[in-house]
């Protein structure tokens, strides 16, 4: 018994006391927002292996949300190198399938290359080191603050990844300022332009802008017990800046990985976790496969076995569905535990053409939707009832939402999808519309003398519209579209 | 017994894992406050059934603790139309009796109107909607960030009612502004007039300032199915700006809610979850009586459930009692649970002529105490030893008390009573005087030396007090006001 | 079964909803940090019996880390006057032993004198009051907002204790100034001065700078009822100024506490909550011994009785440990619970000449690290790869390293001792060099593609530093210094 409540209260440790994920408020005056933008990235680095695109910190609805966006282009062996940040990351995969890599410093390094035949026996040194991880489009994946990450793409398609930092959780003690700790190269980190226009000073001139590169050599030669040269490659020194962030590996990545199984079906993920394989050393060439393997249940999961990616691009089972007007899900930190340290979750929607999502509010978090393909109208309403957002938003944008704020949307291609980053870890939405809507929630009386109704139009505005998030089109709609 | 975990951490998830609420600093300097006031509300906003007074928020004892206040007051049959906040609301309720919903999006909608007799067969629309409670004088109401609450006096006392927005709670995301999002009407949201002062942009003529008006026409049309007419309405056009917030419900409102029982007691309270009675449909005109149903044990108590109103204004059994000098009750976490995640919590007092307060501090809130009766003399000190307030707090008056800051009080009237609230969800006061204080909780010989005193005259400033928090009048006082 | 989820529910009460605290942001553009400073005190306030000093709070460094820093020096029979915070405290006793207590408002008083003998009847009172702890060089004390402390020296050392002051803390509801509030003297709060270099108002003449100054004598007569005299002392008027916050006792304090046992060992530690013995009055002189009680596990560790202290300066048992480098111990959440509440943690470290502390990040923290002992060199790296601090911290001075800046330290005296006080109570340092650091955690091939190496440089990378975060010399170093 006292065991039993031991173990409890253990548990309880395990999931509350590590890393509680709170955010802060933003500045004074800062969500006084009269007007909203459906916003491009506004600064592209190109890097030998691929692109990092960013959109500005400093914008004000990225204030007021308390976020910075970047996106990631990966061509075929491109790697993007270790780095970690100042705050928590939630990444989308938009296209491409992959390998990556958190560090959880401290936890064990529990991929190792297998023992070699006797014959081989003078080479001594066997490989190992922590979880590595495929992704696949759709998926989307959760990074801790302070944790490495390191993203590789070992297929012909690019990968292209949307990432929302969230600068305004309570896991970042430093400023709003998004910031990128490299490991390697010589690259300038993505987001310090910004800050030099927020005033900051000018960068001095230095070998290499890693996080290795501000230590004196002899440091780190004894602290690495590695000659010179080694140090210099550690350093970026002598490195083109050109090469940047994200480098070609030649000939392709050699990875421990379990082995993949050959199939066509995207079902397996919910299988992968059932068979076990030896590890084994191979090269990575364009196999769809999965190869992840974690403990799911409550008491395995600690930090160190924690599940990092979902996918909720193309679930097979939608929290809503709709045949006639598309499919929503979502993840929250009930569906991927380690969300409840970053404190953010995620959505991703499928819309048909003139299918709507009717006016609704988050109730607990702001939300950055980025339109993946497709167009769509959205109209977005403050609480002086002005529109502060009434366009259209096209693939590869970005629109906030801020907590509270009201916002509608309406399909115009024949398949608008996008991703939406929030600011906390549990769906809040409240729905101004439909079925189960804040309006059905009210007494018949009250809906009447509130919008100043009829009783028989009341109940119009109580049961005329069935659905629920995800309204079809009209039928002439329809015929239109067809 | 892995059941049982899983169970035992599962209610540690319903319990913690929502939506923690914990406030944010105030910004630089802004507490280096040398004087405080005691602030009558300085607009007032006439509506068809009732008013709206507020208290400027940026003030700098309000901005300090992070708070925004107002008062409500509903005539007969008015409607305080729904609306919900970007940050948690505390509500006491000084005067009246009435209905009052939150709407918890998600959560079923739990009141039906019964099944109609088969004659009646041809009316096909049966109203349910979500819970509806009762509250009475001396009820603290507590409503959660984003969720819609709506209120109606179906008696002929004007119902009086302060809230507390605690705009500091990090369950705000957006900044300090308090904001309503009303769901209908043409009126400007009560706390608008303020930001316009502090230099936010001048409002965009609109037809409406509801959630609704912002949308163009066709989405509602879409969203709802309804046809103009009923859109116009939703969005208020044409609606006359001073029908405002409260509305006259002509004829009143019919309410499905469980039949009252007529008694004259109060006590009524601890024992309605005893009986279970059919909902039935009735227009409530002038009971007294109580009419909620909830769940209260651990296990039901979930969101969907959760109580939402304790009354604190005249508790039989109140926290601390001395009949020569008053009685104080309190409101906590602990008895009212959703205050743990609103992280707010109040005090009720009431204190006879002459009788004091000893000096105190709150360790861990900021509070603001509002004078419901009669006229106390206060006086605050701060950090420095300043005097910071010295004055009289009246009824109709609030004040701020920062965190830490030391606080005494002294009846004028032969009953004054207040209500404060305070922005943590348990209790923190260190009393400065009496038995048990901070100077009895230290060694004699500290306390001799801590203050420079004869050791015989530390044991006289540790005993001779044997009050708590609250001292009678001196004898002689005491016939004095008799 | 239901009683134990419901006990175990109320433990989970116990841990996590009580007074969770997290860390605010800093403010914008606050951690832009090009360079730091190794900083002395800057301002010297002498009392009576000591002297505290003091760091400016409005330092870059430390506005980013949010934290305030000072050192106090108690000589014999000195007492530090009682006070209290609006942040959490952490104190390391960086030399000396003494007693001191912390007053938890509400809890009980829990030592109290002995009866008397019959024939000294006449003696009615008898003193009682809450637990009072003897501390002891290399120990960390915890401190919650708003509890008062006390602490005195009854030995001939003098007590030398350094303050971290966590005004970034979620505890602390006020702005980021540390405050003082102090419950005796005329003496000025010690970090008032600086409140006034930023522009807060010219303080007004009075009486008295405590807690009690502020307050009429008529409030303070009533509320104690004790005479004026004592009034007055407890005002602190016509109390010289430069009597202070620190004063002597003649004599000596005369406290209750357990009778000391005569050890020359100091494992004692450890033992002392296995035996029981009652309390006696007696006057401290020089006593090396321990004095404290307390409940130690889980259910048994309520507010009342929580354990504020632990030795970290000379554990038997340190956490990391290399004859030849030296050793590192940390207090935690999990070794101090109360830490939780307060979110600090702490670090003592200690190291040979020329020995290394490997090139790390706190991954979730920011660090204060005060040298005790001897020089060493250190570097600080922030994330644009520029070295932001290059230089010597020799003892009495203390560096700020922000969250996720890189830093290593290298010894340049026989013994280097530091303690680093860090703003989160779990440990998070990630380690960039050696076994099980970030790079060993990376796939041999990630590494090589990373840092553009050959594979059998990677390997070397990853394998030639056998040791974690203590490095120590290289022979040749060790030669040298012989």
């Amino acid at each position: 018994m006292a065991k039993l409540l031991a173990l409890s209260l253990s548990l309880c440790f395990l999931l509350f006391s590590n890393s509680f994920a709170l955010r802060e408020q933003s500045q004074q005056n800062e969500c006084q927002l009269e007007r909203l933008d459906a916003l491009e990235p506004d600064n592209r680095i190109e890097s030998e292996g691929g692109l990092i695109e960013t959109w500005n910190p400093n914008n004000r609805q990225f204030r007021c949300a308390g976020v910075a966006l970047s996106r990631v282009t990966l061509q075929r062996n491109a790697l993007r190198r270790p780095y970690y940040s100042n705050a928590p990351q939630e990444i989308y995969i938009q296209q491409g399938n992959g390998y990556f890599g958190v560090v959880f410093p401290g936890c064990p390094e529990t991929f190792e290359e297998p023992q070699e035949s006797e014959q081989r026996e003078r080479r001594r040194y066997r490989d190992s080191h922590q979880k590595v991880n495929r992704f696949r489009e759709g998926d989307i994946i959760a990074v801790p603050t302070g944790n490495v990450l390191w993203m590789y793409n070992d297929q012909d398609t690019p990968v292209i990844a949307i990432s929302l930092t969230d600068t305004g959780s309570s896991n970042n003690q430093l400023d709003q300022i998004p910031r990128r700790f490299y490991l390697a190269g010589n690259q300038e980190q993505e987001f310090l332009r910004y800050q030099r226009e927020q005033g900051g000073k000018q960068e001095q001139e230095n070998d290499g802008n890693n996080i290795f590169s501000g230590f004196k050599r002899d440091f780190l030669e004894d602290a690495l017990n590695v000659n010179r040269h080694i140090v210099d490659r550690l350093q970026g020194r002598n490195e083109d800046e050109e090469k940047g962030a994200i480098v070609k590996v030649k000939g392709g990545l050699s990875i421990i990985t379990p082995p993949e199984r050959q199939r066509g079906s995207r079902q397996e993920e919910d299988e992968d976790e059932k068979e076990e394989r030896q590890p084994s050393r191979r090269r990575d060439e364009s196999q769809k496969g999965e190869s992840r393997r974690h403990g799911d249940n409550g008491l395995e999961e600690t930090v160190c076995t924690a599940k990092l990616r979902v996918n909720i691009g193309s679930s097979p089972s939608p929290d809503i569905y709709n045949p006639q007007a598309g499919r929503i899900n979502t993840v929250t930190s009930l569906d991927l535990p380690v969300l409840r340290w970053l404190k953010l979750s995620a959505e991703h929607g499928s819309l048909r053409k003139n299918a709507l999502i009717v006016p609704h509010y988050n109730r607990n978090a702001n939300s950055v939707i980025y339109a993946l393909k497709g167009r769509a109208r959205l109209q977005v309403v403050n609480c002086n009832g002005n529109t502060v957002f009434d366009g259209e938003l096209e693939a590869g944008r970005a629109l906030t939402v801020p907590q509270n704020y009201a916002v509608a949307a309406k399909s115009l291609s024949e398949r608008f999808t996008y991703v939406a980053f929030k600011t906390n870890d549990r769906d809040g939405i409240a729905r101004l519309a439909g079925t189960s809507s804040v309006i059905n929630d009210l007494p018949l009386d009250v809906v009447a003398a509130t919008f100043n109704l009829q009783r028989n139009e009341a109940r119009q505005l109580k049961s005329n519209n069935p659905f629920k998030l995800l309204v079809p089109p009209r039928e002439s709609e329809k015929r239109a579209s067809a």
